[in-house]
C-alpha cells in the first residue's frame, strides 16, 4: 500500500464546490492528503487538472453534496452561495457545510439561518492565506458557529490548514477575517504612501525598504504594536510620554510633505483628521492610542 | 581616572537647545557618553535634573552655542530654530549646527539657506526612536546634508544614536523620518481600527491582538512586504495570483463590515475609494500594488 493509499483510507471523503485560485488550492490540498474528493464549479472546466490527479467531477450541484458528508464552500461571496445551492433542493438536508466565502458577519448569521431551516449542519469560516500557502503550514483558517461540526470534521479541515475555532457566533469568522485584511491593506497602503514619498525625492522603493522594512517595521513598530493590546482594553492613555497634540504635530507635516512633494493627499489627510477629531472629543492630553475611541464609533 | 574622565577627555563638548522630552534624552545621553554638555532651553528649569549630573546651563542661546563646537538643536519645529537662534547673532557664525526638528523637506531646504548666509555649518537631522531608547543600541539618527560636518562629527552623533547618512540633499532626512512616520501611523490606525472591528463583537483586544500581533503582522504581514519593493521600483503588477478587482471586493467587505457593525467608517472607505481610483485608472486586471500609481500623485 502506498502513502497515499493509506492516507485515503483514514481521510473522510470531501466535496469542494468553487473552483477560482482558492477552490483549487483546497482542492488540490484535500487531494494530496488522500481524501476522496468531489468538486463542482459552474465552470467545469477549471476542474480538468484536478481530475487529472484523480479528483472527481460532479455533473450538478446536487450531486457533489451527495458525494461526501462533509462540502466545503469557496464561491466569491454570500450571494453566490444562494444561487449555487437554491439548485441543490434536497440533497442537502442532512449533509455538512463549511463556508469559506469571504463576507460581512451580517451575511454569515443570515447564512447560518438559511442552512438551520434546510436542516443542513452549518460552519462559517475564513481563510487567512493566499492559494499558495494552503496545506502548508504556518496556514491559518478561522471557524465559527458549530463547535460539533468543528470538532467532528477537524481532521478534514486539517488537511487545508491550521484550523482554529472562535466561538458560537457564526459571524466570528469573517468578522476576525474582515478586520485581519483591514489591517493588511492599511499595513500596505502606509508603506506604498511612504514609499511614493520617498519616492518623490529619487529615492528608489528598494533603498527606502532597507530602512522601512529592514529595520523600523521589525524593530521598532512590531515592538510598539506588541505593547497595545492591554491598554485598549483598558481604555487608558496616559499622555506623559507623549501626547496626541505632539502626534498632531507630526501628522500634520506628513500632510504638508504630502503636499509639498506632490503625492496622494487623502490618506495623510484622513489621519491628521482622525488625530484632530480625538482631541476634538477631549483626548489630546492622552497619547495616540486614544485615537481607538475614535475608531470605536461612527462619526456623528 | 574614572572611566568617566576618560571618556570626557576623547569626547567633543556639545551644546543641546530644547529640552523637550527628546532634548532632555539627548542632552542625558551625551552627558552619560562624557561629553562635556552645555545646554539651554526657553524655559531653563528643565534643566534642573542635568544641572545636577554636570550639565552646563548657558543663560542665552549666543552663550550656548559659544560654549562647544558642535550645538545640537531639538526644538519643537523649524519656526521656534529661527525664533531660538534669531538671537544668537554673531555667535552662531563658524559653529557647526545640527538640526533634529522635525518638520518638512522644503523647511529643510530654508533652514540649510539660512544657516549658509551665517556662515554656520549645517547638518540636517532626524531621530526615528522615542525618547527611552535614545542612547541604547539600535536607535536610528538619521542625517542627510553637508557630509563634512557628518564625517567630522560623526563621533559625537554616535552618542546619541546609530547615524545613517542619506545623502547631500538637506531635505532627504526629514523625508524620510516623515515617510517612516506615516508607515507608523498608518499602520497602528490599520491595527486599532481592527481591533475596534472586532471588539464590535465582543473581542477583547488581547484576544484579537493573539492573532493580529501575535501571528498574521510576523507570519504573512512582514515577508508580504519585505518581498515588495522591487516590485515597486520596476511598476509592474501583474495579476494572475489575483487582481485588484478581487481586492475592491474585499475592501468593500471591510468598508460593508464597518457599517453594519457601528465602527468608524472614514478609514476603510477611503481604502476603497483609493482601489477604486486605481481601477478607474486601469489598473483593475494588476495586483494590488497597483495602487502605488495612485499613491505616486496628487488626485486630479
Ligand atoms: N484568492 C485569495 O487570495 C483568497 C484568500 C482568502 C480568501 N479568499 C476568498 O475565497 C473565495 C473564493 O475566492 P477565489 O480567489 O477563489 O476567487 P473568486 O473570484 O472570489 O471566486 C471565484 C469562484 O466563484 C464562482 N462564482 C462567481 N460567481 C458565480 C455565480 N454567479 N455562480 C456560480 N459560481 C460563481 C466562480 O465560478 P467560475 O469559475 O465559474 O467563475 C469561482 O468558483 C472568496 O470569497 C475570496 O474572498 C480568497
Ligand atoms: N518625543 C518624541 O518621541 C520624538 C521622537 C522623534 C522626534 N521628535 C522631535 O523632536 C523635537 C522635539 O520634540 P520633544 O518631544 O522634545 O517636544 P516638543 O514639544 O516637540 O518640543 C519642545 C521644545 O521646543 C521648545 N519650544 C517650543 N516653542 C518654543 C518657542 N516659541 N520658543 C522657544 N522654544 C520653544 C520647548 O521649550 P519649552 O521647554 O520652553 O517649552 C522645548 O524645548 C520635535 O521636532 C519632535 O518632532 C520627538
Amino acid at each position: 500500500m502506498t502513502n497515499e493509499q493509506s492516507a485515503s483510507a483514514r481521510q473522510a471523503p470531501v466535496t469542494v464546490v468553487g473552483l477560482g485560485p482558492m477552490g483549487l488550492a483546497l482542492a488540490g490540498a484535500l487531494r494530496g492528503r488522500g481524501h476522496r474528493t468531489t468538486v463542482w464549479n459552474r465552470t467545469p472546466g477549471k476542474a480538468d487538472r484536478l481530475v487529472a490527479t484523480g479528483v472527481r467531477r460532479a455533473a450538478t450541484v446536487a450531486e457533489a453534496v451527495s458525494a461526501s458528508p462533509v462540502t466545503i464552500m469557496c464561491l466569491k461571496d454570500y450571494e453566490t452561495m444562494y444561487e449555487v445551492f437554491g439548485s441543490a433542493g434536497d440533497a442537502l438536508r442532512g449533509r455538512v457545510l463549511v463556508n469559506l466565502n469571504s463576507g460581512t458577519p451580517k451575511e454569515a448569521h443570515a447564512a447560518a439561518g438559511w442552512a438551520a431551516e434546510r436542516g443542513v449542519s452549518y460552519l462559517d469560516g475564513a481563510i487567512m492565506v493566499p492559494p499558495p500557502m494552503v496545506g502548508h503550514p504556518g496556514s491559518v483558517f478561522l471557524y465559527s458557529g458549530s463547535r460539533e461540526v468543528f470538532d467532528e470534521h477537524r481532521p478534514t479541515l486539517a488537511s487545508m490548514g491550521d484550523p482554529r475555532y472562535l466561538g458560537s457566533d457564526p459571524g466570528l469568522a469573517v468578522l476576525y477575517n474582515t478586520a485581519l485584511l483591514e489591517m493588511m491593506y492599511a499595513t500596505i497602503n502606509g508603506y506604498l504612501h511612504a514609499t511614493a514619498m520617498a519616492g518623490s525625492a529619487g529615492v528608489p522603493a528598494v533603498e527606502f525598504a532597507e530602512l522601512a522594512i529592514g529595520w523600523f517595521l521589525p524593530a521598532v513598530l512590531g515592538p510598539m504594536l506588541a505593547e497595545e493590546a492591554p491598554v485598549l482594553d483598558k481604555g487608558e492613555y496616559p499622555g506623559d510620554l507623549g501626547t496626541l497634540e505632539m502626534n498632531l504635530n507630526a501628522l500634520d507635516h506628513i500632510a504638508r510633505t504630502a503636499q509639498e512633494q506632490g503625492v496622494q493627499t487623502d490618506q495623510p489627510r484622513l489621519m491628521r483628521e482622525i488625530a484632530a477629531r480625538a482631541i476634538a472629543d477631549g483626548h489630546g492630553g492622552k497619547n495616540y492610542l486614544a485615537v481607538f475611541e475614535v475608531f470605536k464609533h461612527q462619526a456623528r
